[in-house]
C-alpha cells in the first residue's frame, strides 16, 4: 500500500502547490493513501469548509488539524458533516468532531488515521499515548485496518519520537506536524514502523514557519507586536512522507522525504520512479 | 571556504564517529573549518576538559555548547583555559568564559564564532537577537572576520528562522542545535547567509534523543521517572550542515546536509567529492 | 462541620509545627476533619511513610501531595497502604494509590477529598474539570458526602479561580496549594462553596518557597546551579483556612485564614474562639 | 514615609474605587507616595493616556505596568510625554519609555520607582536581577533616594521572594503584582527591606482574575474560545500594601495589607489610624 504524508498546508501558496501537484502524483506513485494535514490552510489560521472540500477534492483521503483546529469558528460545526476531518483525539471530552477514523483508501483497503497532539510546549491536553494506545487496541493493524496513519503534532523532538516507539510495530506511520520544518530523519523502526520527527510545512520557506517574516523578526528584536501575521505568498514547497507498506503485515518497507517546488532541495521517493 | 558545522555529540558513540571520521573528513574535503557542538558529548550531560582536548584533537577549531554546558562543573572551571570553547553568549553578565570568539582556521582565515541560545520553551536568558547584532556589529564580515558562523541553540523553530533573517546578508551560517534531529531545510537565504534549523545530532538515531529509549518512554507513558537516562550506545550518525563561502564576501556559496553512519540516511556535500 | 486545611508542609521545621500545635488546634476548635498537604514534608522533597504516619497520628484526616508526589520512590510502594493518603486524580492511568477517597470524620461524617493538579505552568497531566466533576457527580454533597474538599495543586491563579467556581455550590471547599504564599482571597463564592487561592506553605518563611535562600537566589542571578536545595530551619508558620460547613447543605457558612508561629502575621478563626 | 502600593487595576470597576477612595486614603493617611500598577485598567487590557491622567489626578506619583504594557498601542507614544508611567525595565533595548524613575513624593521627598517582570513562566526578556541591581547602584538609598520601591510584576512566587532577598536592606519594599491575588506573607526581611509576593487586583473578585468568570471556565472545561474576555463590573475591592520607612535609613519600619470595598475581607492599616 502506498501512503502520502503531506505536512502543515500554510495559506493560499500551499493549497496551489497541493491543488496543482496532487493529482498528478497520485497518478503517477499510483497512491492509496493521501493524508493533509490542513491546520494553517486558512490564511495561516484553522481550515474552512470550502477548503476542506478543495482538498478532498484533490485527492486527500483524509485532513488532520492540530492546535490550530479551531482558528476558523466554523470548524466546529462542519466538522460534523466531514467524516474525513480528524482533530486530536486528546482534546477534552465532548469536542465535536473524531480524534480518529477508519477511512476507506483508494485502493478499498481500510486505514485508521489517528491525530493526536503532543504536551510538552503545548497547551494541555489529556494524555496522548494512552489515547493512541486504545484507538490502535480497538482496531488493530491487519485484524481490522490495513494501514494505520498516526499524526502526531507536537514541538519537542523527544516526545515524538517517545510516541513513535510506543507505537512500533503497531501501526504503519507516525509522523510529526507541528514545526513547519522538514526533519532528515525518516527511518523505520526495528518493530517495522515508519518515522519521520516532522513532515514540514506545505508553505513558503522564505518566511517564517509559513507567515512573512517582517512581523515576526520585529516581534523577536522588540517584544511589542505592530501587526498581524499573514502568510508568505512565495512559490511553496510541498512537504512530506512516502510510506509503502507490506500488505500482509500493514507495516512499512520502505519510507523516504517528499519536497517538490519552493525553495527547499527537492527530494521525491526513488522506489516508486518504476 | 570550507566550513563543516557538526551537531550535538551525544555520549560515547557520538564522540566514537568523530574520532573515527573528522580526520579523514578534513583532509578529503578540505575543511577550512570545523566547528562541534558538544554539550551533550560526556554521557549526555556537559563536557570534560579531556572530551574538549579530544575533539579539538581530531580537528575541531571550535566547540560550541547549549543549555547542558555546565552540567559537568568542571566546565565552569577549564573553559578559562579553553579558548576554542565558546558558550552561548546570552548568559548572565559574569558567566565564565566567553561567547564568541575570533578563531584562527585551518587555512589562516579569520572566523568569528559565536554560540547563542534561544529563549523560547527554553530558560529565561538575556535577548539573543541583540546580543549576537552587537558581536556581528563588533567584528563585521570582510572587514574583520573572514567568515562568521551562528550556532544558534534552541527549541522553537520560529525563533531559530528569526535569527536566521535577522543575521541573513551579515553571517556566513546560522545553523541551529538542541533538537537533536537534521532538518532537510538546508537553503541559502536572500541575502546570502546559509541556514538550517538544525544540524541533528551527532549519536545513536535508535533513540529519544541519543538517550536508551526505555526511560523516556516509561515517563511519557506514567509520568513517573524510574531511572536515569543513559546516552544509547548503537552505531552513532555524524550530522551536520556543509557549507562553503564565497572569500572575497564571507557570504554562503554552497550548502548541504551531512549524515555519515548509523541509521540514518546518508548524505555527503556532492560539490566537495573530488 | 468543622474542616482544617493545612497548606504544603516544607520540611522538618514544617512538621515539627504541624505535631506542635495541631493536636491542640483539634481540641480547642473541635476540629471534625483536618487535611494536610504533605507533598514536601520529607527534606522539601515529597513524603515518606513515617512522615505520612506522623502526620495522621497528629491529627491529618487526609494527607494530599502533588507534583513532587514520587521524589521519595517508596510513595509509589506505601501509597497503597496508606488509605487517607490522596494524589492527584488526574495522574495517568495506572498511577499508583487513588486520587478521591471518601474519609471518616472526626465526627463520623463521611467527607470526600479530593486532590487535582493543575495544567497551566505545570507538567501535561490529563483534564482536572471533568476529572474532578466526575468524582462529584459520583459522590454528591448531602446525598453521599457530608463534606467535598478540592485541594486544587496548581501554579496559576486564573485556573485555581476557575476550579472554584467549576465547583461552585457542589463542594465545600476548593483550596488551592503549589505556590507555598498564603492568599488573602479567602471568600464564600455565590454558590456557597468557600475558596481560596493558596493555602500557603507551613515552613519557614525566611526563604525562597521554604528552601533556604541562598542557592535559589544563586540560580537566579548567575543561572548556574552550585548546590542542592535545603529546607529552610528557621521557626515555621502553620499555614492554611479554617471552614465551617452547614451541616444541611454541606456548603459553607464561614471562612477564615489561619497563619500561627513564624514570621506571618498571625491568623485564626474568630469564630472559633468561643 | 508613607507609601501605598495599589496592585493591577481591572477596568472600570476597579478605576472607580480609586477614584472614590483614593484622594479620601491621601488625606487620611498622610501619604507621601501613591504607587498604582495600572496594566489592566484599560477593560482589562493595558492602559491609555487618558486613564493614566486619571490616575495621576486621583493622586498616583507613579504608575507602574507589566506584560499587558503595550495592549492598548498609543501607550507606546505617550508614555515619553508620560514621566510617571513607568514599564518594566527589562524589556529590550529602544523600548519607548523608562523602567525606573526618581520621582518627587507628595512630601517632597526623592522616590526611585522601578518596574521590571519576571521570566518564570513569562515572556522572554532581559534579565531582571541585574538590571534592578544596576538601577539602585546607580542610585543608592539614603545618599540618592529616600525611598526606592520594586514592583516586580511577575508569576512564580519562588522569583519574586528571590527579587525580594536580592534587593533587601538596598530598597524600601519589593512587591509583587501580575497573579491579580493578594497574598498574605507581608513582612519585613532581616535586611529592613518590606516585601510582599502579590499586592492582588484592584477590581472584582467574583471573577475570573478580574474578568467576567464564564468564558475563562468555558475554556478551562472545552479548550475553546467562545468569546471575548471582559472585565467583570461588581463593586472592586482596592487592593495593595502600606509601608513606613524610617525617614533616616530608608528602609521599612512598618507594613500591612489594604484591602477596601467590594468582597474581600477587609484591611487597613491599623499603625495610621491614630
Ligand atoms: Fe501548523
Ligand atoms: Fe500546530
Ligand atoms: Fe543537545
Ligand atoms: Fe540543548
Ligand atoms: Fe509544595
Ligand atoms: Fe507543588
Ligand atoms: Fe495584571
Ligand atoms: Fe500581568
Amino acid at each position: 500500500m502506498r501512503i502520502l504524508f503531506i505536512g502543515d498546508v500554510v495559506g493560499k501558496t500551499g493549497r496551489v502547490v497541493i491543488l496543482e501537484k496532487l493529482p498528478g502524483l497520485i497518478r503517477d506513485w499510483k497512491l492509496d493513501l493521501v493524508i493533509i494535514n490542513g491546520e494553517n490552510a486558512a490564511g495561516g489560521f484553522g481550515i474552512t469548509e470550502t477548503i476542506y472540500n478543495d482538498l478532498v477534492d484533490a485527492g486527500a483521503d483524509a485532513v488532520t488539524i492540530g492546535n490550530h483546529a479551531w482558528n476558523q469558528k466554523e470548524a466546529l460545526v462542519f466538522i460534523e458533516r466531514a467524516p474525513r476531518l480528524i482533530r486530536p483525539l486528546n482534546f477534552p471530552r465532548h469536542t465535536p468532531g473524531r480524534g480518529a477514523a477508519l477511512i476507506d483508501a483508494k485502493n478499498g483497503a481500510r486505514a485508521l488515521v489517528i491525530n493526536a497532539m503532543g504536551r510538552v510546549f503545548m497547551e494541555p491536553l489529556n494524555d496522548p499515548f494512552s489515547a493512541v494506545g486504545k484507538e490502535i487496541d480497538a482496531c488493530p493493524l491487519v485484524e481490522a485496518a490495513d494501514a494505520i496513519v498516526v499524526d502526531f503534532h507536537g514541538e519537542a523532538s523527544s516526545e515524538k519520537q517517545g510516541m513513535g516507539y510506543f507505537c512500533d510495530g503497531r501501526v504503519s506511520l507516525v509522523v510529526g506536524t507541528h514545526t513547519h520544518v522538514p526533519t532528515a530523519d525518516h527511518q523505520i523502526l526495528s518493530g517495522g514502523t515508519a518515522y519521520m520527527t516532522d513532515a514540514g510545512m506545505t508553505g513558503d520557506y522564505d518566511s517564517v514557519i509559513g507567515m512573512q517574516k517582517e512581523e515576526p523578526v520585529r516581534r523577536f528584536t522588540t517584544g511589542i507586536p505592530s501587526g498581524r501575521f499573514e502568510p508568505a505568498f512565495g512559490p511553496a514547497t510541498l512537504s512530506g512522507v512516502a510510506v509503502e507498506t507490506d500488505d500482509k503485515t500493514g507495516l512499512a518497507s520502505r519510507i523516504a522525504p517528499v519536497r517538490l517546488g519552493g525553495r527547499l532541495s527537492q527530494a521525491v521517493p526513488e522506489f516508486w520512479l518504476n
